[in-house]
């Protein structure tokens, strides 16, 4: 991998570990950047929903996007398994949607009927089948829409086990006690300024999600326009398997973990860099988790917290190289970064190896800060 | 005190650390015993309300102990100041009853009348004056009633000045490894047991809140009717004074703090000794909080827990000796032991000194478990 030189990757979450991995897997040396801790922010606070089909806007190169990920993914974990120790608990078993109402009916038969089409695995859930699929949803539930090659992975589990991976392969993270620059001139990128300094790089890679806007060092006019979505979300202690699947309520998700835990998420809130989990916050859930799936509500709330997701003004994320040679961008994966990170990794590391830029073309919009 | 001899405390909970001290600034020997942690469990997990007329059921003898206690207040943690130099914060500033439909306004009217006649200060207040009282109430209030002399005490501080007031008047504070138990013989208590072994006491006062009718030793005909009514709480991060009073919302009730702090309280569950914070707990304070003050949703939720009551089958505190000689009750509180240990110190220490359980006789039934 002669032309890819060394890398400087700013943001250790799942993208910029991601993208660390599958380089320094193809020969590459890279160092990841972070000035907070590895795998933590979006990366950690998200539930691992991998739901191209239920998350989708309408946006069909945004699907075509997630579906080669999610099929990405069993690969992907594997590889990331064997070089950390570290099983990530990947679950493909299917996601369903829970209709309460008529008109959630109607769409979730539409939503059947198109991915039918384009021949996804689905299956369309009358009231009994739903209440024998997920025994915990209320009983004025109407009906469902399984996508079964939809799942979760555990993310926080990934991310430690991408730390490690990353560490197997030769990376080096670097955690940085001060913001972490680009350095650039006019025409190509120069490396990068963390604590330690001034470090030479062919290629730097912003992957520092929320805060990638304002990273420092990059051209204005190339600052990706990224801009914080605030989630909250909360856990409770459930016995192992009493909610088989990720599950869509009205207003709420519910993603299981294979120690019981069960997440529910997540509000979308415009907030800035606001992280405290608010009484309204925890309201909307706890709201949504008694309409949709009461007898949850029994257990313990171990958990809460906060993240922020990457948005970006079209809901796109912004992948690829900018007018400044060498400086990549890999950023506003927005309710996405879990999901994409197989397929970011991949196209950002042939890219770089290739300059190979073609797949990134859907991503290189200038929808700057 | 020549007739005290020594004295054991089981239980350094509020109740028992008030009795400790009350007892040692007379002139006894005190130990107390805990399991646990010092002016923790109820103590630390309370509002710390001084509301004996908003909490009042009716009972006219509890709202004559819960008043008296209340009058002993000012006295109490001036002393406790003093012995320690930790302010406990108290604060007599009134409680505000807040009114949402006219049902619950013709009865604080009612209320006002009723405590006119009894020469308590209170106020009836229209719907502007309530909304100038308290600017954090939803618009729908209808009115409120203020009661001047109720109030609150920040009972974590009041728990740890106490402890320290403690040791400051001599009490050993011995925090034993295993259950301590009562021993006795039919006729008189010989002392307790703890993981120190057994060590001889004139008296033995038990003060273990809702573990009362499980200390070991305790003649069964004698074992006080006590059990645990969890109560869940949470704490929300408001700016100090944008709640000005203790203010009661249909189905919560609001304390502030001196820091900003904002407590929420109380769930009322029939769940033994199960203190997990749950979805459902936690929902229904939001929920009380949306209709009453929904301002206060947008701050911060910093933390949830739980504690467990001393209740009892007809409400009203154990209190006095039993017919084992030295064998003393001080239990059974149910939400009334931030307030009423004042007087059940008093009272106790009175017992003790004196022989004198005259004013006991309202609280010497023999409800045992």
């Amino acid at each position: 991998m002669e032309r890819a030189g060394d890398v400087a990757v700013i943001g250790a979450g799942l993208i910029g570990l991601g993208i660390a991995f599958e380089l320094a897997s193809r020969g590459a040396t890279v160092r990841v950047y972070e000035r907070g801790e590895p795998a933590r922010a979006a990366s950690w606070a998200g539930a691992g929903m991998l739901a191209p089909y239920s998350e989708s806007t309408g946006d069909e190169q945004m699907l075509a996007l997630g579906a080669q990920s999610l099929s990405r993914y069993p690969e992907f974990v594997d590889r990331v398994r064997a070089a950390s120790g570290i099983d990530p608990h990947l679950h493909l078993d299917g996601i369903v949607s829970a209709a309460f109402d008529e008109e959630r009916l109607r769409e979730l038969r539409a939503h059947a009927q198109a991915l039918a089409r384009r021949g996804v695995d689905c299956e369309l859930l009358d009231r009994e089948s739903t209440l024998a699929a997920e025994p915990a949803l209320a009983r004025t539930v109407l009906g469902a829409l399984l996508r079964r090659s939809e799942g979760y992975v555990d993310n926080r589990r990934l991310g430690r086990a991408l730390v490690a991976a990353c560490e197997a392969k030769g990376v080096t993270i670097v955690r940085s006690a001060t913001d972490v620059a680009v350095e650039a001139d006019a025409r190509r990128v120069l490396g990068v300024r963390s604590h330690l300094g001034f470090t030479p790089a062919s290629y730097v890679v912003v992957a520092a999600g929320a805060w990638s806007a304002s990273v420092p060092g990059i051209p204005t006019q190339f600052a990706p326009a990224v801009r914080p979505v605030k989630g909250q979300m909360l856990a409770l202690a459930a016995p192992v398997g009493f909610l088989k699947r990720t599950t869509w309520i009205p207003g709420a998700y519910l993603v299981p973990r294979e120690d019981g835990r069960l997440l529910v998420g997540a509000t979308m809130e415009d907030a800035g860099f606001d992280e405290r989990v608010t009484g309204s916050g925890l309201r909307t859930l706890l709201d949504a988790v008694h309409m949709g799936a009461p007898s949850l509500l029994d257990f313990a709330v171990t958990e809460v917290w906060a993240g922020l997701r990457p948005g970006t003004p079209d809901g796109r994320p912004l992948i690829g190289p900018t007018p400044i040679e060498g400086l990549i961008l890999a950023t506003g994966h927005y309710r996405n970064g879990i999901l994409l990170t197989p397929v970011t990794a991949a196209y950002v590391a042939d890219c770089i190896e290739r300059g190979d830029a073609e797949a990134l073309a859907p991503w290189l919009r200038m929808t700057t800060a």
